[in-house]
């Protein structure tokens, strides 16, 4: 029978302290306390990844699911899975740096294309009748008739409203009104002392990072940028373990949302003390993400999304308002999400698609943009295909058993010559684990290096290839060069995890080219956009079969694009309707239910 | 130096018990624990009203104000002011039925005219088609599509997204769309089971008592009614000690805001229960109110409102979000709050305009809500003007000696035949005190007898005129007759009370006359609308001169008009419309800075 007693439970080298009882988890006690411990499967188990080492104390007893997981060697050194240990005693605690979410290197930036400024709220300055015996207009009709004289007439939004009287009089009858553009009224939804500068907030939601911009809308220039950790990635590393979360945890669906607005609301703060400006300059937001980070973003239903045929509720552009969400900018402001496309195709990819100019040119061009899930989109003759492609969070550093996130002391280059291997770490520290581009570089090397045979087979007659309680495994690094003490390793499931990721991500490539009746040597231009797409190695990528063999300077490699096509719509019009249009002319292609998946995908296993 | 001690004040008979610090008052603690307390003059000891009696323990020193407000005789028998008191230990207090302000006669019923039924939120019920592999639709999509095979396009409120998923597979892809027509794009606001009943909810939101009625959309049918008193009734009995409060009270309007929007959500609750309906089946609500009123309920700024020119925050007519003001009726619903005329006159004014059919007679006629603000209305040759009186609460009861309001052991009717005094009482209970149309009886009764000239002074040569402290009073009751064992008199001060109120009144009406060039017999109709206006005496209105002479038959007593109002726009487009023409076409006067106003008033404190 578990106990009901209270323990403390110290994480050290964080220094954090949680009281939780002994019916709870360690993973439990972490997040309760703002820990963010790995947990791709959302704490199940399977993933393995929230490994922490018992100090002291007591810990319930070694479950079946960690005896799995764990080798013989760590579970002598007092390793345990956080999401299945429960504490027997106050315990003390050690949590290595890969089990750790953050920090770890972001990306915001993307490269730009121009465009002509024009905001959808834009400033007009007012001078205001002040009120005499005679004139006892109202404060909001004295407003309105000033506006006129200066633009159409507009409605008030609630907030502004609500503090109109006050305003005006503080502001001694002045007052720079920041005016929204809609299809139907132009409404007022900030009231700001004259000539303060309007600002627009983009947003990038990934299912693993946040960017976030300040624009200043009168010229388009970025003021300030942030990156951080989506908050989320403690209830589940991806999009499927945190819908599972929303269906077994009451209120889940608010919880996340919850948890993605805090950590939105402090960069809000901290671009704003950054740049001097208050939230209330923050007149419009333009936030982008995959369908279920846009659902989660704004409070919509995901349950759906998570089981066949996965829909989203809401595909259309929304304009929702910061105040019904609870996003600290000014509060009459809204937020505008653009179209998503399908459930696992969302507005993130119609952004992407905008920022690269995919949509507008005539040229044959590819785009995609890698990650847990993976979308890919084709400009071909006139017509605009996309799909989706579920590659895994392998190259984010999960379900490899060395795997870390893009953090100091991941290998992220890997060079093997003649025997030699030369290995490059984040921020030159000790390694400690591989990240997505260390570990493609690995395979591609072991692979020209006849450490791998085409089949993903380690070979066990080559150096530094030996058998691990029967399994294979290649060792790249050895301490005392290592950053922890422990061999880092490549095992032949990793492999086998590397190929499923790659071939997911080429099948929906030549589906794409197949269904434009294309090859892939028509092709005038691969752009390949996100993090890991910026940071990986194009020869790799292509010695491992990711991408067809075309020379390299056909491939564009351009960042955050998702995010600079959040700020193109942040500053132009123009923008958003062309948005629409990409969302509106695209052709979704579904590859799992096409007749020729299962035979592409056998095919794209294979490596070179 | 205050102690800082915690005291228990035990309130009786009531029999709640408060925990207070010695430096707060016994109002404070009254008001802390929803022990309604009379407090007309917001708490400065101004009106003498929250007189309370100690029992037991000790409290603090009489101050000036306590020795200025209550008799010697009130004094040796332990009454205090709540506001003054402070505990110095555990007291025990008892409350006098007189200083508490609840339970009272409200007034909810209103004389009606019919309406064509033409609401703004209508049903339309939906058959969607479900998703299946090949139709990839969004579920909003496949809403939006649904709908438009049977009206035009309509945009969908985000509490109807964020709910759609669940709600459409639950509903087994049925739905009753409850659709809101505005001047712009139509909008679902609420997704019922198919064939639900939609209902609107029509408010009054009087200074003193709230009125609030169930309305069935499709026929216009009062499913339900119910009556209550204001709550904010606590923090000051009339519009100038609220807004007081609100100057002086960090957070005051959010306080008295959230005590009108909790009784309003109460009573929707109680509403519901007793039709058995759901709160998410009330898909519309017009409430109307005074400018202070209607500010306090939406949210608006109320201190201009305190201060000379008196201006209304916001006078258009408004939608408000049922969820911006934490309405709970369905969460995409929407308030419609018809437009204000001027600070004291409000949206409850055009209410009354439009339900008493005075904006569109061709007769001339006069209407008038008596309150502690009486707003008047003239219909004449075309034009249609009105004015706002400060006739003060005295017609409340209050600043009446043992003024009271209308609950049982309330004076309603007074007779005095031969020096024979006759009384009739609210629910025929021993007398305790005089109410509003007691009052005016007394009074009218007293001129007509000869106790009273008719400058106001009594008569002391004549029976039951006694001096107390130096000061004239009549004596209308005396114990044993009496509910609480005390005379129950008419003091000269009353008599100067109730010539301001008629006063005010009065000229109120002779302005607007005189405005439109016609003296009072060319008067086709007087309407006197409101609890008070129902249930006084004309006769005795006229004998004191607070209406003109005229035959009774050219009054017409039509209860609470401004509900009647509130009901029909509820039902109907077209009064939305008419609503917002009064408000455009109405002339206001001015009455305190109109050149007759002194003259006027001079001649119309006169009694007779």
């Amino acid at each position: 029978m578990p106990t009901l007693k209270t323990f403390q439970v110290d994480l050290q080298p964080i220094g954090r302290r949680a009281e939780i009882q002994g019916t709870e988890t360690l993973l439990a006690a972490a997040q309760s306390n703002g820990v963010d411990l790995v947990a791709i499967c959302g704490g199940d188990g399977s993933c393995g990844a929230c490994r922490v080492r018992l100090i002291d104390g007591e810990l319930s007893a070694l479950t079946s699911t960690e005896e799995y997981e764990l080798s013989a060697a760590d579970i002598a050194a007092g390793y345990r899975l956080a999401c299945q240990a429960r504490p027997q005693s106050d315990v003390r605690i050690d949590i290595p740096p890969a089990s750790l979410t953050a920090p770890q290197r972001t990306q915001i930036e993307g490269q730009s294309i121009d465009v002509p400024i024009d905001p959808i709220v834009t400033p007009i300055d007012l001078q205001i009748d002040p009120p005499n015996l005679t004139d006892l207009r109202s404060d909001a009709t004295r407003l309105s008739e000033a506006l006129i004289q200066q633009t159409d007439p507009a409605s008030i939004e609630y907030p502004v409203l609500a503090d109109i009287s006050d305003r005006l009089r503080a502001q001694n009858w002045t007052a720079r009104a920041a005016v929204r553009r809609t299809a139907e009224r132009p409404s007022i939804v900030a009231l700001l002392p004259p000539q303060t500068r309007l600002l627009g907030l983009a947003v990038d939601i990934g299912t693993t990072k946040l960017a976030a911009y300040l624009i200043d809308l009168s010229n388009g220039e970025t003021l300030a940028r942030a990156g951080a950790m989506n908050p989320q990635i403690a209830y589940g590393e991806d999009v499927v373990s945190r819908i599972a979360y929303t269906n077994h945890q009451p209120e889940g669906r608010q919880i996340l949302q919850r948890k993605l607005i805090d950590a939105l609301n402090v960069i809000i703060g901290n671009l704003c003390a950054e740049t001097d400006a208050a939230r209330e300059q923050i007149v419009d937001a333009v936030v982008v993400g995959n369908t279920a980070m846009h659902h989660l973003f704004a409070g919509l239903p995901v349950q759906q999304l998570g089981t066949a045929p996965y829909l989203a509720a809401v595909s259309e552009r929304l304009n929702v308002r910061a105040r019904d969400v609870g996003l600290d900018i000014a509060r009459g402001a809204s937020i505008y999400l653009p179209p998503n496309i399908a459930g696992y195709v969302g507005a993130d990819h119609v952004s992407m698609l905008l920022a690269s100019g995919i949509d507008a040119t005539s040229k044959t061009v590819i785009g995609l943009d890698i990650g847990t899930n993976t979308e890919i989109g084709l400009a071909s003759g006139g017509r605009l295909l996309c799909c989706s492609c579920a590659s895994g969070p392998a190259f984010e550093g999960a379900h490899i058993q060395d795997g870390m996130r893009a953090a100091p002391g991941a290998i992220e280059r890997v060079q093997i010559t003649d025997g030699e291997i030369r290995l490059q770490t984040i921020d030159h520290q000790p390694p400690i684990g591989i990240c997505g581009s260390g570990i493609l570089d690995a395979i591609a090397e072991m692979v020209v290096s006849g450490i791998l045979n085409e089949r993903g087979a380690l070979q066990v007659d080559r150096p530094r290839v030996r058998l691990q309680n029967g399994k294979r495994e290649f060792v790249l690094a050895s301490p005392p060069s290592t950053g922890h003490g422990r061999d880092v390793v490549v095992t032949g499931q990793d492999v086998s995890e590397i190929q499923l990721a790659k071939a997911a991500i080429r099948v929906g490539f030549d589906t794409l080219l197949a269904e434009a009746g294309i090859t892939c040597e028509a092709l005038d231009e691969v752009i390949v956009a996100g993090a890991f797409g910026t940071y990986l190695d194009l020869g790799s990528a292509i010695r491992v079969g990711m991408f067809p063999n075309l020379p390299l300077s056909r491939f564009r490699q351009v960042g955050n694009a998702a995010g600079m096509g959040a700020k193109q719509m942040l500053i132009s019009a123009e923008r958003r309707k062309a948005a629409a249009e990409i969302a509106r002319r695209v052709e979704y292609i579904e590859l799992t239910t096409h007749k020729e998946f299962t035979h592409r995908f056998t095919n794209a296993l294979h490596l070179g």
